[in-house]
């Protein structure tokens, strides 16, 4: 697998010109790539390891990631036609939201080192690697559904009862498809939940569902002291994002048979990984809006409302009225800005997704190394890659 | 059972009046009724079989109804509390579209003949009897849930996007609250489900969920053309009405190891069941049209689109401007109801609800009849009875 990956890196950076057409070939694309894939992954393994070239940690499972997208994109546009005419646009939407998580449990799915069929024959007569894998495969799918669900969610309750004009994603898909599009997500989850037959997994899994639901519903009948807690705020960042990695790590682990040990440490990851890249998503929501013209929406609004800001909140209290308010107006979104701006909001937030990087760091440098399977080596030093990277 | 069953009607009938404050009591009312209760059931049951007086028949199960009732909307309120104030209000609304289906599967339960812990233990010691009942158990409160589910996204896609007045239902909740209430249903459908580890169970019970939003989207998914046509609006029934009931009915006979004709006598009461009582619903929805004063919602629009305006169509096709146009003021829904009472729509719909109870009451006559459990029979016979009512 890391030799798929690395022809991948080679044929993006050295085989995207079409020389083939350009009339200063040597050598066809085609063959080209072969001659990649064929006898450049090993030399490429030894040369990344050494000289730590940074990658898009990401890339290894694009293609796995790109399938599952394309299957569950087919399957909403099927049964709802009315998505049809907006699809490309509202899955383009969705693409920062969704690719993080399902790409996560894709490697975590790797890193599991579960058999390959013929191994699994060698050892033990009664573990179906068929369905083991099976079984794993829908938990990257169930983590991209909940994505899309949570995302059309957050996005047509934050629209909804406000003054601000409603976001792009609500203006085009009107109320009626917002609230089917979501339905339709968790109705499909339950499907592929009772398909899974494996009762602890499914009590596993029917908690993220529970969670988000409950971190949507914790937005929506919070008081605004709650609203303007940190503690509060983690909580609700558990329920709505932590939790589905959490738990889904979790179910990869018991679907791959792995003792409590690997459980515990696999679910502790995506925990930790999951509040840490929130975290780091609050920061850049910020610095985006700090960078933007000052056009007021509720997204604006709801990215103002993040970890930094909460922080900020117990440097200068009087940033209460205008959060509360939620910044109805460009000036005072001017003031939430500065105050951010003079408060450590910012550099409290990184240091705590410093804290949790480090702890998610802390539970896959544990995980046990396997030198037989390169890809399950590879996985795991993404993953490890992956809390670095935030650190 | 059935015993408790009389000593609740002698109850609702003889022992209302408050004689022991009324002064001319002659028996204190919790004597009377322990009487009733201790002595009269064997009698009453005699009587009533051999006289047919014409009962409710889900007060048979009207206790066991409160009690699931009653802890579901404790749950629905602990977790979301911004629906507390109007908790009271919004159940009552609920009423009528609940009851049904929740009894008619409590009674089914009852049907199985599913031998007590003892008798278990007697005949069959790999059967647990706690476990299957509490399987089994859960399926009505999965019904009551669908049917709440149900009832607030209608009343909300039915408001979005109309230019109607929203329905009370929405006026009181918001959109916020409606959207959290539905998702927060489809969640804990997926916690029980779980809970239940049985997957051929969770499976037939995913599909129902999977239908109910099928039927919801194929409302605003279809043309206008397929909205006319009587076969097309008979699907959606099944999706939204008789799906819940069929495949719960099936999923009990399956908790309680019935083999596969029972299971399917059982599923097909359920569905044909199903069928008829929203077809005589829709006749009860017309009338309460034409008696009423005539003021306009997306309520009355939705209610005259039933099977009787369906039919209407076929001998009016003129009709078919107002049906697009969803009744939009009073002379337009005036002449609606007028080609509806020239045409048969009422009479041929029916005709149609009565083809149903009896492919219902033919299921239900040839399930196994059972000497040895009382509660089991007179169940049975209810379901039966409940079958004739419709036609």
């Amino acid at each position: 697998m890391f030799g798929r990956h690395c022809a991948r890196i080679l044929k993006a950076r050295y085989c995207s010109t079409p020389w083939s057409s350009s009339g200063h070939c040597w050598v066809p694309r085609d063959i080209s790539a072969a001659i990649c894939k064929m006898l450049l992954p090993h030399v490429l393994s030894c040369i990344l390891f050494l000289c730590k070239v940074p990658l898009d940690p990401l890339l290894l499972v694009a293609d796995e990631y790109a399938v599952l997208a394309d299957r569950l994109q087919r399957t909403i546009v099927a049964e709802l036609p009315k998505l049809a005419p907006n699809a490309e646009l509202f899955f383009k939407m969705l693409v920062k939201e969704r690719r993080f998580q399902p790409s996560v449990l894709l490697l975590m799915e790797k890193a599991m080192d579960v058999p390959t069929p013929t191994q699994a024959s060698r050892h033990c007569a009664d573990v179906s690697p068929i369905r083991i894998f099976s079984g794993q495969q829908c938990i990257p799918e169930i983590a991209e559904m909940s994505n899309i669900y949570n995302f059309v969610r957050h996005n047509m309750l934050d629209d909804a009862d406000t003054r601000y004009q409603a976001s792009f994603l609500n203006l085009f898909l009107g109320t009626k498809l917002s609230v089917l599009v979501g339905d339709f997500l968790l109705s499909k989850i339950l499907v592929i939940l009772a398909s899974t037959k494996n009762s602890e997994v499914q009590s596993i899994l029917s908690k993220v569902v529970e969670h988000l639901v409950m971190g949507e519903a914790m937005e929506i009948t919070s008081s605004s002291e709650q609203l303007c807690s940190i503690a509060h705020y983690l909580e609700m960042v558990y329920y709505k994002k932590a939790s589905l990695l959490a738990n889904s790590c979790k179910a990869i682990a018991i679907l791959a048979g792995k003792d409590e040990e690997i459980t515990i440490m696999a679910s502790n990851y995506g925990r930790y990984l999951g509040y840490a890249y929130h975290l780091m998503d609050d920061i850049l929501d910020i610095a985006g809006i700090s960078a933007s013209s000052g056009n007021l929406s509720s997204d604006i609004a709801s990215r103002m409302f993040g970890a930094p800001m909460l922080f900020a909140i117990e440097e200068f209290p009087e940033l209460r009225r205008v959060v509360d308010c939620r910044f109805k107006n460009p000036s005072e979104l001017e003031f939430g800005l500065e105050c951010l701006r003079k408060s450590g909001g910012m550099q409290r937030t990184r240091e705590l997704a410093t804290k949790y990087a480090g702890l998610a760091l802390e539970a896959i440098e544990t995980f046990p190394r396997t030198n037989n399977n390169k890809d399950a080596e590879v996985s795991r030093q993404v993953l490890v890659e992956l809390a670095r990277k935030i650190i």
